[in-house]
């Protein structure tokens, strides 16, 4: 069965499209620049474990037209995966916000959409696009299953004591605000395939989620418990350009004692902190480049952003109560080895020990790195948002 | 050596006089209210172990009125404790914000008063009364030597990690925005004596300062490396009317798309938060019968306070890869059996192990409430923070 994947922003569409249940990817692509001046289409074709890239740059005026033009390639009788569109059985859309409603992956209906719409208070920056994404898909897959999966579906498990805030009760009861989480697919993707592969009972692990936006979830037998991003994503650790965990004090005083606007300190702390802020690169990589040129200010970045997963790691041990396995994944948790001994080093208290030269060895598998008597396992997991959306997406619709 | 120490708020003058170097309280009071109608002037003698308290309602103008009026009783003929006003020797100040300025206490000289007064931006509540106290002190007792005991002083040990946020380098450079602490004497005073307590080299331990405000330290060999509050004291643990630690979205939400202004914000979340916010009641005493009253959210309130010391406790063992002792202090950390229980209980990972009997056995003594065999001691230690202004003022005019 053929599943199709779509992850729709305000001006771009992602897609991949699976074969299931075998999981194997057959396509994947994206529609950049949508409604502006040259948009692009980019696709690639897996074939036998090789993958074949197309660029196309064209007038895309719209959604629906990126889709349109996205169906064209699927059935394109030279490039083209598929005979019929009817192969396509079902759509996965990736929904950032669920709000309370929704805890699990959902069919689309009529009252399905009306939610996440009333949720655009909520995601004001994601969730319109998103069902601006599945309108489309209905229009152009009009026989297809439509699919939400969402991003804060899988920490609905969180307890109140987690997702409460120490705020007016009223604010959470008429306004919903509470933490609900974000990067839901990955950390249950990865953390499903860490339960698989530690293979013990009522595991309690921690999964590591470091790329453009970062973020960390205690998950104990495999239900979030706990989880570093609250309302938005701007809390928890250090990110690219954003400030993660930050004092409130900073906020107002910057507000009525420096003269900022709201939007002002809003704008600084989402697009001009974390790294970025710390030393002038938001880039991992072009950090590590600068402490290797001697820059101090990329040192201390390097050095907080570390030190803020360590203590998140010490806050969901607390909340776990124990520690089986730490789970790095996304760019950075994958590929940045210092990045991965960094967090390791001085953890020996919570029975974590890093074994530096299977930390250096590169994978696309999961990986162990620790030490043989390393009490907590120390597990490299490459994550696949997309895969997980549609796998959650043909246990729906398989029956 | 008679030592007078003197807190000065907005409308207010604590003060406690002590024979040093026996550390005996000799005399306390409070003069409230100022400047407004009704002031008055509360006086505690302390005699062979027990008090005589004296009240007065009289009218006063200002703080230098109700500092004459604290010296009229210390050498009233016959309820005085002094001969003569040059006994006093010293007299320590309580300061809030000593910047990075200060890292320990100082003798006053028209350099430091500058330095307080360029401080009043970062702490526009606190600093403006304090300095208003060093003046006003100077003029009536123009003899002794005035020493500034800083609230911020003993957390200029943090490293950088701990104390800069990931927000643009500037806003620390120019403007000074770091995460300072606070409750300084407080925490300094219970690690000394919990440090000698345990009697073992480089301690490690969490100080746990429950009261009208809250917050933790990471205490490594007698020295601040990591604390929960910031530049301000509304972040970190949850209090009786502040909320702690929030995402910051919440704020930006509140303002941008529910109509409140920052103000309002700042407003809520420093005076109608924290416990209040959660159940209606701030003062612990009051969550606690509710919660015996059948009250879901009072017992909510209590289970997240409980929760985010938890968490920090796991956050500072990770700060400081190790705890050999939690140490709770202040009105609720001190009082509070069932808090300390709640704290305690599913910790067994971090090697926190509590006997419930001794935890329910008062005492105005340093005192260890683990089992035998607790990999980590539990204590509980009433602070005196005029004692550890008075003792440091001490020590630095002694010479």
């Amino acid at each position: 069965m053929k599943i199709l994947v779509l992850n729709s922003g305000s001006s771009s569409l992602k897609y991949q499209l699976f074969d299931m249940p075998n999981e194997s990817p057959v396509c994947s692509g994206l529609v950049d620049r949508i409604g502006l001046e040259n948009a692009t289409l980019t696709h690639k074709v897996f074939i036998h474990g090789s993958e074949e890239v197309f660029k196309f740059q064209k007038d895309i005026k719209d959604h629906e037209a990126g889709l349109l033009a996205v169906t064209a390639l699927l059935i394109d009788p030279e490039k083209g995966v598929l005979s019929d569109m009817s192969e396509v059985k079902a759509i996965g859309h990736r929904v950032v916000h669920g709000g309370e409603q929704f805890a699990s992956t959902t069919l689309i209906t009529d009252e399905v959409k009306k939610i996440i719409k009333e949720l655009f208070a909520l995601a004001p920056l994601h969730n319109p696009p998103n069902l601006l994404g599945i309108t489309v898909a209905e229009r152009v897959f009009p026989i297809a299953k439509q699919v939400a999966v969402f991003d804060t579906a899988f920490h609905q498990s969180m307890p109140p004591r987690a997702y409460r805030s120490a705020i007016p009760k009223e604010m959470y009861t008429q306004l919903g605000i509470r933490s609900y989480g974000f990067h839901g697919s990955s950390h249950q993707y990865v953390s499903r395939k860490a339960n698989e592969y530690l293979n013990i009972p009522e595991p309690k692990i921690i999964t590591i989620h470091l790329g453009n936006g970062s973020s960390m979830t205690a998950i104990k037998n495999g239900k979030s418990i706990d989880h570093s991003m609250g309302l938005g994503p701007l809390g928890g650790l250090v990110m690219g350009t954003r400030c993660g965990d930050i004092d409130p004090s900073i906020i107002f005083h910057l507000i009525h004692e420096r003269g900022y606007t709201s939007k002002e300190v809003n704008d600084i702390l989402n697009k001009k902190s974390g790294l970025l802020g710390l030393c002038g690169y938001s880039d991992m990589r072009d950090v590590k480049q600068a402490i290797l040129d001697g820059n101090e200010d990329a040192k201390l970045a390097y050095e907080l952003y570390a030190y803020r997963i360590q203590k998140y790691i010490g806050t969901f041990s607390a909340a776990l109560n124990g520690l089986d396995a730490i789970v790095f994944t996304a760019g950075i948790g994958e590929n940045d080895t210092e990045m991965r001994a960094a967090v390791c080093q001085d953890m020996e208290f919570f029975g974590v020990h890093l074994d530096q030269e299977k930390n250096s060895t590169r994978s696309a598998e999961i990986r162990e790195i620790n030490i043989p008597g390393s009490k907590v396992k120390i597990l490299v997991v490459p994550t696949n948002e997309e895969l997980e959306i549609g796998k959650q997406t043909f246990e729906l619709v398989k029956g």
